[in-house]
């Protein structure tokens, strides 16, 4: 067996290990801004693992593993090697399985909750690749290596013609049914209040309780502290946060954390 | 893109939906005692997607996935259509990689902590699965299939050989050069004190802190709870928790969570 563990990588490749998203002031993808300034992280002390194409395919896939567990720190972009896996995971089977998963999960949660009859049972889902894929957008972005464009990305999102994600509409319109109060928290600013209203309307969603967008005053601060500021005022009204649905960890963690997260896949963007 | 996001799955399997884990009264698999009751989850009223042997390795995939993101409720077993992929994973180049990341990145943060001179610098550690390796053990218990057999797991502890996971080991000496206390904080019994130090000397780990173990008083606790009262005792006594790594969620939420928590994978078996 031990030789198993003895196994290493070595693969030398950029990552950005400086905090927040670099040249980024914007909406959706956090507060900083701070200088694109990749660093490459010396993998070259250890044996070599990740020798051919199979090797850095499997080791794109322990960074996406790494991200979705929470393992990762801040990173800007998509790995340079992890391009070419991240386009075939986002586009293929994968990705949907993923969605799919989770959405199951968070099903099987909703269903086995003892509903109270004072309206206050409540479940949180964030927008962007939660409730709408802004997966055209980033294909013609090289799914995560370029360095968030705060300018063409607006102009997407005004186009308001992201699909929704099917998997996550079925469990929306699931959780409606079971009698939830839905509330939308997205990193989008209020001055696209009604752009995201029609996107979602044409996408797909409706009846949700309220739509929190970020004011002018929340926009330096990082997704978790306005997103915990913001759940903290709705368990301050009383409501009780069941499920909180997000593709970010920083929809996820802080305070007033709901009793169960669901973290849906996406390997494009980090936000802090 | 549109037909992306209508792919569903289409898979009958078991799911241990009840909480807690089953036939379990013991030191590391936490408290509860539940008959075990296999349910069927039915999935059957969606699309067919995972018709085929590669849909049903994609799919275990997503379970995986789905695991490690703390997206799944608790689960007794291995879904038995995943064996064979957990088979694979854990005794495969993926699994090896996935540890690798986890220590690297581990490594990178412990790495950037400023130290202060008062030597309360401290970084947890899980044993079982983050520094041991059990994996010889359930080789031969069908890598998770079967319902957790405490008599037969106590068996395997008391010869004290399980190897390290040599990754681990690598970040442990390195924590400790830095000069982190360092804090075992494990869900085995006080009854097997001596037979784990031996184990963890043989495999190459010393220099701890204090190494926790369950008391009588705590065979109760969830390992959430009990993992998490022994976090607030430290923090109590003045130490700042940087780092903590474990291979269950129960290992790294509650309390006193440290600053970064690090989960590393497990396929093989899950602790509320």
């Amino acid at each position: 067996m031990k030789s198993l563990f003895f196994r290493t990588i070595s693969v030398t490749f950029f990552l950005a290990s400086f905090s927040g998203a670099a040249l980024v002031d914007d909406h959706i993808h956090g507060g900083d801004s701070h200088l694109p300034r990749p660093v490459v992280v010396e993998y070259s002390d250890v044996e070599s693992l990740a020798s051919g194409n199979d090797d850095v395919r499997l080791w794109c896939e322990s960074w996406r593993f790494a991200g979705e567990a929470n393992n990762l720190g801040p990173w800007t972009t998509v790995p340079v090697e992890c391009v070419s896996y991240v386009k075939t995971y986002m586009t293929g089977k994968r990705y949907a399985f993923d969605l799919e998963m989770v959405s199951r999960e968070a099903s099987r949660f909703a269903r086995s909750i003892q509903m109270r009859t004072d309206g206050m049972d409540a479940w949180v889902f964030d927008i962007d690749e939660t409730l709408l894929s802004n997966l055209p957008y980033y294909a013609e972005h090289k799914y995560g290596l370029e360095i968030f464009n705060h300018g063409l990305f607006d102009k997407w999102v005004e186009k308001a013609v992201a699909p929704p994600i099917e998997s996550s509409l079925k469990l929306y319109e699931e959780i409606l049914g079971y009698g939830f109060k839905v509330f939308l928290l997205t990193g989008r600013s209020e001055a696209h209040r009604s752009i995201t209203v029609d996107n979602l309307n044409r996408a797909g969603f409706r009846d949700w309780e309220r739509l929190i967008l970020r004011s002018l005053d929340d926009r330096k601060k990082s997704a978790t502290i306005y997103k915990s500021e913001k759940r903290d005022e709705l368990v301050g009204e009383g409501y009780r946060l069941h499920g909180n649905s997000g593709d970010q960890w920083s929809d996820l963690v802080g305070s007033s954390t709901s009793n169960r997260s669901f973290k849906l896949p996406n390997s494009m963007y980090y936000i802090p």
